[in-house]
């Protein structure tokens, strides 16, 4: 990776925080030559805005409060709206950090920032979903994305408090109105401006960290296609050689959130990293590492932000338990940590550069909707853009490298 | 590969012959350094009874009268009976050649083998439908496999004459009648038995291409555990980095015929090469070879094999550009060759070691039958058995190589 004249490796997340969201960003604020410029905050495991507002908080809790936190889309590409759904509450937590979130009353000083969910008002589509940019919204594919299935689609299932969560956001107020622009050709989300005013400025020497759905960086893409050629990006989702963690077992959760961005972003000719279910499966965290980073604490003063990332750690190593007693029986798995880490030190994996295409239809001759798959066009065509799929990854050295660095932050 | 003391590569092919599987044994007899030990026909393209007398007379057109064809399983391990479908019939032309098969009046001397088809007599399951091993078919899947769809399932679409075709290959006598005793514990496919005993016999120095499903090579395992450490299989078959070649874009054509004989074989702990969709749809011979082979045999007499392996490339050829005109633009996929010459030549392709699995049920938590996908028991058992998995190709080199050595090979 190129170092800015500062000797700082430049990054831009893109997050649905979410509990391994705030690990990713607590193990990259431990490298003292990782600058974040700012961070983008997307719907995914949670609504935009509780997205941004927790991002504000576990960067607050990590002592820094001057990085930006940005909204980002607050609904996929094919839906007018969008709603979490109980399987990420279930990993998650409704608030996104299994329950060890801001409270409703915080401020979270002037990061805060309220997005636009308008759209989130009704489960009767038409009548009263409208769109700021003025797309025609009954040419979508649906109306409201539920956690990534159509609101009509069985596997939708809504979070319990999904409604009351939005409503609570929106009137805790704040400094930072942001709308959904992400569809209108000249008002885009704050954050999405910042990831494609930041790209022009440094090129390639500034990386993408997406660890939520791809909208933002789509949106960018579209808005701005000149910033195509220098984006680079390392994106947690998708699976190519396992399976998939969505009812189907073959989409992967960020993916199945908007199939058809992450199907143009690997299109789209970007330097596109994939740290995927391939990898991040083989990369888990027991109790083991939550443990010492009590111990850590303890020595020092109360709230030490290590006591509230082993107790956020410790909800999701019991999730994933609970969900998969097997495949998780060491711990849980760091996702978006390792795609943070593959940002820092890309040899941590070994990748399969291959063209890859996400198919956006279920059903006889289309695959599965969300399957991230070696497109065909590959086969035919040499110059076809490939994403570098990561398919091994040293993950002893990265448990381990995790565990410590997260053992000897301070906090705020 | 280890040469035994006569200094050539011994070899055993299980092929549901077919046009790919005819070019594979015309490649692999172009080799002087390659013993081919026996050849047993299965069903898949077709029947078993027209694969075997299809290997028979390809092997004689070949020059080859002396190798042994043998039968093997005649169904799938999960079924009662076979019916070859329409799909296959497409690609290969009812009687697997593309019209350029035996007549059913023509003797194809001692090769001629007819095996026990007295189960595909009807379309009405239970009454009619007996297992020679005493099996209780009630308890299968299902009683009739339509190329490897369940009789009742939407996409099972027998081949217009396949029960003419049964009837036909039946009247046409032969002096070896065999069973179908892949499920008889003391009573198994002739094939079957000659596998396990070469298998002892010569260990790793023999390698097995199996260029249609599975059952035999499971049959063999369940029969003779003891091989299992020994056993050396290339496979044609599967995909993992790209779609599949079944209705749903996801199972491969081999794999659907028989996915639990699959799913055993490749956690059976054999040493398991295989070459998948992933790397066969590289490898494409368009008509510039064929009509390089039709020059050739223009020097030489009537009834040139040339001719013949350029009939059947042709339609194979005109066949897969007319389901795909834009991935098979470039001609048709060298599947089964493409598995032969890795028996031959590993270093064509570079694998990646990983547990695989073959899903057996669609739906909810179950992915989708007949996909072969990494199996998550190697995310935590460093030792489950790993198959070599194909997944680049030097494809110019091996098409070159093939178009050759065909064009070089002296006919019967």
């Amino acid at each position: 990776m190129t170092l800015t004249p500062s000797g700082k490796r430049k990054m831009i997340l893109d997050v649905d925080t979410g509990i391994d969201d705030a690990l990713a960003l607590a193990y990259l604020v431990s490298f003292d030559d990782v600058e974040i410029l700012g961070v983008i905050g997307t719907y995914g495991n949670v609504s935009t805005d509780t997205a941004v507002r927790n991002t504000a908080y576990v960067l607050e809790r990590l002592g820094f409060r001057d990085v930006p936190v940005m909204c980002g889309s607050t609904r996929p590409s094919w839906a007018a709206a969008f709603i979490p759904d109980a399987g990420c509450a279930q990993f998650h937590g409704t608030d996104g950090l299994g329950g060890f979130g801001p409270s409703a009353d915080c401020a979270v000083g002037r990061h805060t920032s309220v997005c636009d969910d308008s759209n989130i008002q009704t489960l009767n589509p038409a009548p009263n979903v409208s769109d700021s940019s003025g797309l025609d919204v009954r040419a979508m594919r649906g109306l409201i994305s539920v956690g990534g299935y159509d609101v009509h689609d069985l596997h939708a299932n809504p979070a319990a408090d999904s409604f009351s969560l939005s409503f609570t956001v929106r009137d805790a107020g704040g400094d930072n109105d942001c709308e959904d622009r992400s569809h209108s050709p000249v008002a885009l989300p704050d954050g999405v401006r910042f990831l494609i005013d930041a790209v022009r400025f440094y090129g390639s020497d500034v990386t993408v960290v997406a660890t939520g759905p791809l909208t933002d960086v789509d949106a960018a893409l579209a808005a701005a296609p000149d910033i195509t050629s220098r984006l680079r990006l390392v994106m947690m989702g998708g699976t190519l050689t396992q399976e998939g963690n969505c009812w189907d077992a073959t989409a992967e959760t960020n993916i199945i959130q908007d199939p058809e961005a992450a199907d143009r972003v690997f299109h789209s000719g970007a330097d596109v990293t994939m740290a995927g279910l391939d990898v991040t499966h083989q990369c888990l965290l027991g109790s083991d590492a939550t443990v010492q980073w009590r111990q850590a604490a303890s020595q020092s003063q109360d709230g030490d932000v290590r006591t509230f990332l082993a107790d956020i750690a410790d909800f999701s190593i019991a999730a994933n338990f609970a969900a998969d007693p097997r495949l998780f029986a060491a711990g849980m798995p760091l996702h978006d940590p390792l795609a943070a880490a593959v940002a820092v030190d890309p040899s941590l994996v070994e990748c399969f550069d291959l063209p890859m295409k996400v198919e956006t239809e279920t059903g006889d001759f289309h695959g599965t909707r969300g399957r991230t798959i070696g497109d065909p066009a590959g086969m035919i065509d040499p110059s076809a853009p490939r994403v570098h799929v990561a398919l091994t990854v040293d993950h002893d050295r990265f448990v381990a490298d995790f565990t410590w660095r997260i053992a000897q932050l301070a906090g705020d």
